[in-house]
């Protein structure tokens, strides 16, 4: 049952790159999901040879994007070299919130409305969802040609200002209409998706696009911290097997990460972690 | 250009129903925004005579709803009864979120999926939006022999599971399609909608069914206490102009009312807090 489960090594944030990677093979986990700042830790070519020594899949390289922040193409296509060298099966894109928003922190007093400077946050958000439509028009063929498959995804509404102005599977697939899915497709994370009332049906619509499946819980009450919402899966309120058995139902036979950010579980032993998520995974995601 | 404005009680949360009264009269405020709670405690009929007194017109009554809760019937039914009485514009719903899912509250350790008693809390979200409309088909009829007109408030998708498993206005408008829309509209809330990338086209699909504009900014990043998440126009990230001119081209001629559940804002001096509201809302919301 654990053929297609994936670690996001986020989810045992105290993990190295190749502690991780042990990690996986000691609980016979055959897939992993990596992030830039660890990999760039441990080193990008080390890294690759880590993961392929270890017979790994790479289910994704966590994350370009932030397509609306100044810098965005010179940090895109670095992110897009490394999910080559890695062979990641794609990189996912958080596509970034309005200009000038800093996640996780306060608008500048100046940038209040009734301030003098208030040109230093861009509150026009249908200008930051064209900006991240431009963007991806100039990334899509320099990913093409490292034979980097991008994923874009859609983060949950809470996040729409300060992370991704990408906010429903719907609008991620109309982003990726106008490019083949082997280059461009979507990223489907339960936390983001749940509460969408058409979910079912954009999965359905999505098909091959889909080009990643990351699964963990949504915690209720929040923590006071949205970021770190996310929990192991039975702790919060999600229906996982509608979703598990939809995305199957899509065509969607790859890899299922699971990705987990919360204060609790990066707290714990990450073999204790592990071993849960395999339990939950097959008792409660893929059990239905 | 304040002939709209409406004060929300619950913005000056600390003002009694009188003080509140007084305070609108006192800064040329012609509607208010009445909670249900608040006016138990001044009374039903001393309310309705001393908003009547004031010459106020009552732009909503907050708040009907939670009907995925089991006493929802009785409770409406005497909800309803209380906007007859104060001849409220409209009661708003707030239709409540996955059953046994207590607001604020962390699900206790058997309602994990892991748990022994894990049928105390449903997480079938489709199920829970069909007892909605099941429930709306009971109280509808209720409400038009009262008078009363419903509105229904799609929440931000954060307060899915515990509040609200409404969370699109093309969801309401979907929900209210089958009755008439002087029977049943949709409360149009800038915190709840501003992030949805079909709010304009489901602005105009609305029409008539418009029955109440909130508003209020939406603040980044959001307080330990996501409820209180609600700021002043201008203090957050929400571009006014846009939503105003669509409310008001849709067709909605109706009170604007300001809805602020803030700790900062109900700490400070409620006349401040109103006069500040009327400039931001002359400066940000109705100078586009």
């Amino acid at each position: 049952v654990n053929g297609r489960l994936s670690l996001n090594q986020w989810t045992t944030k105290s993990w190295s790159v190749p502690e991780a990677v042990d990690g996986c093979v000691r609980h016979g986990i055959e897939a992993i999901g990596l992030w830039r700042e660890e990999v760039a830790e441990y080193g990008l070519a080390a890294t690759a040879k880590r993961v392929a020594g270890a017979g790994l899949r790479v289910s994704s390289l966590c994350r370009g994007g932030f397509l609306t922040a100044g810098s965005w193409l010179d940090e895109n296509r670095r992110a897009i070299d490394e999910a080559a060298e890695l062979e990641a099966a794609c990189l996912v894109l958080v596509v970034g919130g309005l200009p000038g928003v800093v996640p996780g922190q306060a608008l500048r007093d100046g940038a209040r409305r009734d301030g003098a400077d208030h040109d230093s946050v861009s509150r026009d958000l249908p200008g930051a969802r064209r900006q991240v439509a431009d963007a991806l028009d100039v990334l899509v063929p320099y990913a093409a040609d490292q034979g980097v498959r991008l994923a874009l995804e859609p983060l949950h509404p809470m996040y729409c200002a300060d992370r991704a102005v990408l906010s429903t599977l719907k609008q991620a697939l109309d982003l990726a209409a106008p490019y083949p899915s082997e280059r461009v497709g979507v990223c489907v994370d339960t936390f983001h998706v749940w509460w969408d009332p058409e979910v079912f049906a954009e999965i359905a619509r999505a098909g091959d696009r889909i080009a990643s499946f990351q699964i963990c819980d949504y915690l209720v009450p929040l923590p006071a911290d949205v970021l770190l919402g996310r929990g192991m899966m039975g702790d919060g309120v999600i229906d996982f097997p509608p979703l598990y058995r939809a995305v199957a139902d899509a065509g969607y036979a790859g890899d299922i990460e699971v990705e987990i950010f919360n204060a609790d579980i990066w707290a714990a032993d990450p073999d204790v972690v592990v071993s849960t998520m395999k339990e939950r995974y097959a008792a409660i995601v893929a059990a239905g």
